[in-house]
């Protein structure tokens, strides 16, 4: 049976109310909460374990691949990661309350600006259950409560995951609700979701760019996209060989599976002699596919033609889009016809290269002399992140707390009129 | 003929151009502009008033009320003051390149976040032609290009302004593109431009309930919502009832036809004996019609019934809902059950009471001891605005030129690897 519009709406205002405890909580309620929740996990390991097994048993049944599978999979060590990352939340400031701006004004009324909870936070997300948990973390911390909507494979141990939270928050003090999994498992269950606008503060998809896709194309609630990384490193003529060398390899290879790692390399005609041969051999010996135009091809047969659809592609893999470009300009034109918006990198040791590269680019982190895998709320120094959103209002880049927040005016007077 | 979706996605490539060129000028040329702008709307007003006066004309003739005839009506003075208001927005501060936040990270990485154009902006509006000429300098001087969509009934009066504004940017050197009038005035121009995801990066629809409702149920494009106020005054039992008086005459008199004047009094029980009386008289003596609940129409009979609809309307009218609640909490229930969320005023004499109003109401701006129609970003000591938002996201309260900006993460480095 199909998840009801009913249960997801009731979810939702039972959502709400719990927002309305957890804003005005203190910093210490809310880190003794997540403490607790840790403190939890580890207790009742045994149990989300055997939840889990049950989840990679029918993954495997149904032919999942194995990366899938692994990204299910839950372990002690993965479990004492997430109780980890609890108590590193617990750790960092709390943002609610901060003064943004403020100023007396001409008048003598007190004026300030102050950030406040967005109230209920809806997660759409993929495999990984340790998403539940991070989530539920930074969004209690923040004093929103939060609807998580993970996916069916995800299900028995997404179950005891909130039990355990829940169950946690209650013994801190905390409102049940204000972590919830969505009822249903099912499109209707998101579907429903995506219409709760005035219950649903905003939605965070987590995901593949189809999810995101959808979400954005459905929701009447604001929508935060997330993620999709065709990220784009760029070797200009004057670029120290060795280094773009280095950022190369570190942007393809150090971790492929992540929003933040390079797809295509462009490179400068004027340097192309000298660098593409070094670079092709690195690619290949480190295992990568390497998808060249003629150029390139010229140079290194076995690579593969690049069509319209590798410069658009995401790969996430060890694949790398390579193609030669005759000026800086050429690049931006390709960087702006092709990039999803999320991380570019130039290489060059001039100063005005690097001021028109970076005033150019229209992505969420742009990296001088450094590679696209910066791009990351933990290496940004913000701690743990929600996303990494690559739309341009609200939030831009890693989301951490101050991102789960809005701001609200508050003026002060003694019976100021207009 | 319908306007076709080619004709008004064509307008937003061009717009999307536009903002490519618009996005690295410096202060100095956009500020040149703006007072081009300025100078080339009195030297061409014969011209604008003409084309003004077919609007009038023509609204009069179809029966359109008084009130919206004058909204429409643009006279010399009206024209002094948008070119004056195109000055003062050249005297404020270029938001684009101000760095938010910055540090070096540990690794030696410099790490800063800055303020960059949103890109594409479009405004939806109804018959005020100064929002073109407001809207349009707001935009050009935080970078971005902007798409007009305004009332068919200002349609001449659009066209000759936009037809100056566009002279005077190109004069000054800036792309004519930067401002356009979206093509067509029918329903299909606004449903074509709510589609134009990914080439137009926010719409902002001005106007009445209706408007706004149908662009945030319809829109792809991420909407910021604007300006339904709903605003409510609590008299609380400790208030001074001198400045009650005051504070509430204001909020609901000083002017009646804008968001964040007054539209629901909420008075405390221990206060009503002494408080009603007064203000029921002095609201009655002001012309204003009261909507009361059973204890308000006991003290004054001449009080309409007052309705759910009632409490839910932004009159933006002489009317008022007043009623009687036991307890703080219970005014608090009213205002999170019936506010819009703009701007609501407590009058007490109570931190404690002011303390829990301000962080229990969930509005854009809450005042203390002020009356509501403070919320303005002039007021504030912003400069103008572009409206006064009342979602959470990206912007909430009044929208000045940062709110009308996104940011980039800039990473430079010398090598730098994960």
């Amino acid at each position: 049976m199909n998840t009801s519009a009913e249960d997801v709406r009731a979810s939702a205002v039972r959502a709400r109310q719990a927002a309305g405890q957890l804003a005005p909580l203190s910093r210490a309620a809310k880190d003794a909460a997540l403490l607790g929740m840790a403190a939890a996990l580890l207790d009742r390991s045994a149990e989300i374990l055997a939840a889990n097994a049950l989840d990679t048993a029918a993954a495997r049944a149904a032919g999942t691949s194995a990366a899938l599978v692994d990204r299910l999979t839950l372990t002690p060590e993965r479990i004492e990661a997430m109780a980890d990352g609890l108590r590193q939340v617990a750790a960092l400031e709390d943002p609610v309350g901060e003064v943004v701006r403020g100023r007396v004004l001409p008048n003598g009324l007190e004026l300030r600006q102050v950030r406040v909870p967005l109230g209920v936070i809806g997660i759409i997300y993929e495999a990984r259950p340790n998403v539940t948990v991070d989530a539920a973390g930074l969004c209690i911390k923040s004093g929103n409560a939060v609807l998580l909507r993970g996916s069916a494979s995800a299900l028995n141990s997404n179950r005891v995951l909130v039990d355990v939270l829940r169950e946690a928050a209650v013994a801190a003090g905390l409102p049940a609700d204000g972590v919830q999994l969505v009822p249903g498992a099912d499109h209707d269950s998101v579907k429903h979701l995506m219409r709760l606008r005035g219950l649903v503060d905003v939605l965070i998809p987590r995901g593949g760019a189809g999810l995101i896709r959808a979400v954005v194309e459905e929701s009447t609630v604001p929508v935060i996209e997330t993620g999709v990384g065709n990220c784009h490193v760029y070797v200009d003529v004057d670029a120290d060989v060795d280094t773009a060398l280095a950022i190369t390899l570190n942007a393809k290879t150090q971790k492929v599976s992540v929003c933040n790692s390079a797809e295509t390399l462009l490179v400068h005609a004027g340097i192309a002699a000298e660098f593409l041969p070094r670079v092709l051999t690195a690619l290949r010996d480190a295992g990568v596919t390497v998808h060249g135009d003629e150029t390139v091809r010229a140079v290194d047969p076995s690579a593969v033609p690049v069509t319209d659809e590798d410069w658009a592609t995401e790969y996430l893999s060890l694949d790398m889009a390579v193609g030669v470009v005759d000026s800086l300009d050429q690049a931006l034109d390709h960087i702006r016809r092709w990039s999803s918006g999320h991380t570019e990198a130039i290489v060059t040791r001039s100063l005005a290269a690097s001021r028109r590269f970076v005033a150019s680019c229209d992505s969420a982190a742009v990296m001088v002399n450094a590679s696209t895998r910066f791009t990351d709320g933990e290496r940004f120094g913000m701690g743990a992140e929600i996303g990494i959103s690559t739309q341009k209002l609200h939030a831009r880049g890693p989301m951490g707390l101050p991102e789960l927040t809005s701001t609200t005016w508050v003026g002060i007077g003694d019976g100021h009129l207009v």
